[in-house]
């Protein structure tokens, strides 16, 4: 189980937190239980780190930033215990939670379970923090914004779990934002890539890496909300939206009979800036020279369009960069002018990716002939189009984006009655 | 060096702490840094703790409560090398510092010195959170309320520190409280029995334990002022009071010729409350009925009288107690008044104990004549009296407190010019 700084923010909470937790138990579980810092806690604590020292050491930023958990952990076993149940804490270097020495963007390498287990045997549920690991030189750790998904998902791993899961401040995982579709249906099931693509392409219900450890150690992660009644069902009822394999999914609907979905999930992602070069020469190793530089200073870029050659052997070349990295690439293209040997720049962040996901693509056609009628009959222009085996995604302007996301998911018939 | 609270106290402080730090290395030290939790954290933590669980587990306490030093200690770290200095953290684990188990008040048992002491002739700065260590099971500890002073002294004694500077909000040891006494002098040199008697009743510039613990390891602890400009002079100009043995303060009188003084300090301790049980038989064994159940309760008793028997083989025995302990010590005395067979109760919180303390005690006849005479003189009646071998204390009036330090302070020619 894992509970976000939200759920933890304040012993209030934490009491409500705990009476989940201790209802699991009362099911007949083995609980071990995963905690961020309370909510505000981080942010205080970095702000005090960039006042001591604006370029700071992240060794050190590290053991003032690996305090916030540590706190709610003692907390949380504190408030159990005054329930009547067994628990204690387990700090990252005491289990110990291994990980490389990448400090403030850790990665986990193990975790040590035995202690874990036989504590989780003797009856005693596991509070650890998280976020937070051992360096292999034993200095504190921690793994990045949002780490505590990921610690979650691992201790989970480790432990060999039946279950991960993570209670947010949403009950599920949605067919698609539903501040944006009221008619938004909440999943029962994804698989870990059509998480991945959505998480990816905005939909922020969990930390990137920690599905894609979920992924490579098969763990079942259920996302839930924690602000459930205390008479609500317990989560071995599943309310929350079941994150599984392909495999297992294919059991799942071959068992209810379900029909087989095409699409899982619309996603938006306005955090898009676009990048056209005109008129460069159409010879081999152009593009090179352009990308080469991008990735050396660290610039992801996302969609690439290269259109073909106009005349004279000449060609556009478009693609797209997170808006937070459009200043650097414009200055870093500027500065190459003459030795990519391009005619104009122009840059746009007016822009927004909107994408459709679902494992069901892979064996179907014309799902991205459906995407493409669908917006065009809106008059929805499409300025780019990229592609995987398990998602299609456009870049349009970004203030059709609310309209786009509508109107695809009426398009794939999910909306809810 | 080792900076309390109100010092550490936000980032702005704790750059006027690293300066110290800093100039302290250039002027050819190898340093290292004991800090406290910032002030107010360490009460929002235990705060928390009380509202997790009223009837909390010290371990789980500890691992909270911990974090606020761990805090700090980051900080100062990265503080220092924003000024260009090098710097690391060294948690109580990391060193470690062994503790027993006894969570919430542990006694340090031993530091490991080897990784410190080879960091710091690397020139590094070693910054170090107080109060708090390891078990022998491997869980964090910590020290008590005050125990950054006793980590300090540990750490000072593992290194085998040329001195232990203690920063406080003080400039030094005063011959007695300089808000009682307008005239009150800064001693250069205490001894470390000298500082344990005025500590013991109620001189608060350092924890008891780590001058208990100096004293043990003869560490040279010097009292000074974190309020110091940026241009004052370096400590090693001993501008606060050097805390010594015996032998090495007979050695610095020697050489400078110092007069050698009679008294040191007076101390004031309005924390007593008397007890007088009337009409109690005479007979072998019955003090033992009386302070036998209460050493049992862990009630300490402090100053003990037994009048000689009056007539009909009947004594009243008269003795203090903490004025937190009073309620206690009545209830259990009344429900032991047959055992022990007293007539009446007597309680008085309206008491305080006046204390007159030097080593020069020792060798001289008549200080504690001089002290009765001067009293009586101001009409200051005296209520008991209880003498160590470097002691003299009084129980009188508490109104009359402030009086009688004044009078004393001018009796034994200590007034400053």
């Amino acid at each position: 189980m894992k509970f976000g700084g939200t759920s933890m923010a304040g012993t209030e909470r934490i009491r409500r937190v705990a009476n989940i937790v201790r209802r699991q138990q009362a099911a007949g579980h083995e609980v071990a239980v995963v905690v961020s810092a309370m909510a505000g806690e981080t942010d205080r604590l970095v702000t005090f780190c960039r006042e001591a020292n604006a370029l700071y050491d992240p060794a050190e930023y590290d053991v003032v930033v690996a305090a916030g958990e540590q706190i709610t952990a003692g907390l949380l076993a504190l408030t159990l215990q005054a329930m009547g149940c067994k628990a204690r804490s387990w700090l990252g270097w005491q289990l110990p939670v291994r990980t490389d020495d990448a400090h403030a963007k850790a990665r986990i390498e193990s975790i040590d379970s035995a202690a874990l287990l036989a504590s989780m045997a003797a009856g005693e549920i596991a509070v650890i923090p998280g976020f937070q690991g051992l360096s292999p030189q034993g200095r504190v750790t921690t793994l990045g914004r949002g780490g505590s998904d990921t610690s979650a998902v691992a201790v989970a791993a480790a432990v060999r779990a039946d279950r991960c899961d993570i209670y947010t401040d949403v009950d599920g995982v949605y067919t698609t934002d539903p501040r944006i579709v009221a008619k938004a249906r909440k999943l029962e099931y994804v698989t870990y890539e059509e998480m991945l693509e959505l998480a990816s392409v905005g939909s922020k219900v969990l930390q990137t890496r920690s599905v894609s450890l979920a992924m490579k150690e098969g763990v079942r992660v259920q996302v839930l909300s924690s602000f459930i009644d205390d008479d609500a069902p317990p989560a071995d009822n599943l309310p929350g939206t079941m994150i599984v394999s392909d495999e297992e999914l294919a059991r799942i609907q071959g068992d209810l009979e379900m029909e087989s979905q095409l699409i899982t999930g619309i996603a938006a992602d306005k955090n898009e800036a676009k990048v056209t070069l005109t008129r460069i020469a159409d010879r081999p190793g152009a593009v090179a020279t352009i990308f080469g530089p991008l990735a050396a200073a660290n610039i992801n870029v996302d969609m690439i369009i290269q259109n073909v050659a106009k005349d004279k052997g000449e060609t556009d070349v478009t693609f797209t960069v997170t808006r937070a990295d459009l200043a650097r690439t414009q200055a870093m293209l500027e500065a190459q002018q003459e030795a990519i040997g391009y005619f104009r720049m122009i840059a746009d962040s007016k822009v927004a990716k909107v994408s459709v996901v679902g494992v069901g693509m892979r064996s179907h056609a014309g799902v991205a002939a459906t995407m493409f009628r669908a917006l065009a009959d809106r008059g929805i222009n499409i300025q780019a189009i990229s592609t995987s085996e398990i998602k299609t995604s456009v870049l349009i302007d970004e203030d059709e984006t609310e309209l786009a996301v509508r109107v695809l998911h009426t398009a794939y018939g999910m909306d809810a009655e």
